[in-house]
């Protein structure tokens, strides 16, 4: 694994999977987007050469545009080997649902991986010709499996549940659509983490959801593409 | 059955929809909704005391707002028995998928019942108060199944197909939430149908899909609950 790239890297899960990814010798440049890199502080103060940090607003397409550019100075023509759709955020809790409240889940949990995804869809094509293959790895939710929906332990807000549910149907349309380009298209859950979205009450710490994860990612073969799994490796069921 | 609203009404699948509704003896009222009351004119054109128009975007707030005064004026005190869910469009097929593109299948397709459902909850419930049950009926596509998504003989666009997903979910999320108000929430694809969205080549006419797709949804019953149909009956995974 040479380069990857983290949307969402600045805060929560995304800088856990970030700090994750430099410890490993295998990954030699971690691109971490932040919406603001002004503001990315946790980023900024990593003190290792591997880290390169990009602005990207997920859900704007210029931002979006911008980022590829950068991407471009950094990776010259290597492409990109892993791209970690992680940016997404959870609803209002204290607000009933509204349009604008839906809308937005929309935007940042499902349309910004479709966007970010097209946008990079030629820098996994290049590694995957010099490398046999490339990877895509969406940050979803348990609560976003359909077939789960009634029986799981953990039943999130409506307008999360469904912009998830988007998400994996995103990565089975992809994994289907770039099968030919030697695209992996993974899903994962974190589980509930301790960070701003999860709240304080989560089960697990940021380390304790991003050491499985990354070492899972990072492990992944032709049979995990088009599958949903938590951090220990057990399948979800879509 | 007494009281039936369906959303998109004035053409295709929901102009169907209220053609059926409207010849069975066991529907007393069924209200067509359309974005534009003026432009409904194959609405328009019925001749039918059973048939009320109302105005109704259901990518509009205030529009569904307004439409729920008027269906007030409608049914009284008696509330809704059934809601089909039915307004939806298919993305551009000569257009690169943009960001508006993915938020308008979202805003319409997902979104859109969201709102309509949550509108009109009231209703609903006060029907199930008075008759035992009421009933969401929810139009989505066999492409909208996770199920599904890799070997499906259907393969509808990415966008279209996340939407259907968020709308699949919303029908399995508000199935839950709604069971202590004796409420059903139901999924159907009409199947691919000769309308503007499905085109001419389509296998079915309108008649065929809308024929036995309202036999089926005058019949349901709580087994029908949180389910995926086709229009022959058969379950279809989620």
């Amino acid at each position: 694994m040479r380069s990857v790239l983290v949307t969402g890297g600045n805060r929560g899960v995304g800088l856990g999977l970030v700090r994750e990814l430099l410890k490993d010798p295998s990954v030699s440049i971690v691109i971490a987007t932040a919406r603001s890199v002004d503001t990315a502080n946790d980023l900024k103060v990593i003190d290792n050469p591997k880290l390169r940090i990009v602005a990207c607003d997920v859900t704007d397409e210029n931002s979006i545009a911008a980022a590829v550019e950068k991407v471009s100075e950094i990776v010259k023509d290597q492409g990109l080997d892993l791209l970690i759709n992680n940016a997404g955020i959870y609803p209002p809790l204290d607000a009933d649902v509204s349009k604008a409240i839906a809308m937005r889940q929309f935007e940042v949990n499902a349309v910004g991986p479709l966007l970010v995804a097209q946008a990079f869809h030629n820098f996994l094509k290049r590694a995957a010709e010099q490398n046999g293959s490339a990877q895509v790895a969406n940050i979803t939710t348990v609560g976003g499996s359909l077939a789960l929906a009634r029986d799981q332990y953990y039943s999130p807000p409506t307008t999360y549940a469904m912009s998830k549910a988007a998400l994996n149907m995103l990565t089975r349309k992809l994994s289907l659509e770039w099968k030919g380009d030697n695209i992996r298209v993974t899903a994962f859950t974190p589980g509930w983490v301790r960070t701003d979205m999860g709240g304080p009450d989560a089960m697990q710490s940021v380390e304790e959801a991003t050491v499985p994860l990354v070492k899972l990612i990072l492990s992944l073969s032709e049979e995990h593409n088009d599958q949903f799994y938590k951090i220990t490796g057990e399948k979800i069921p879509w």
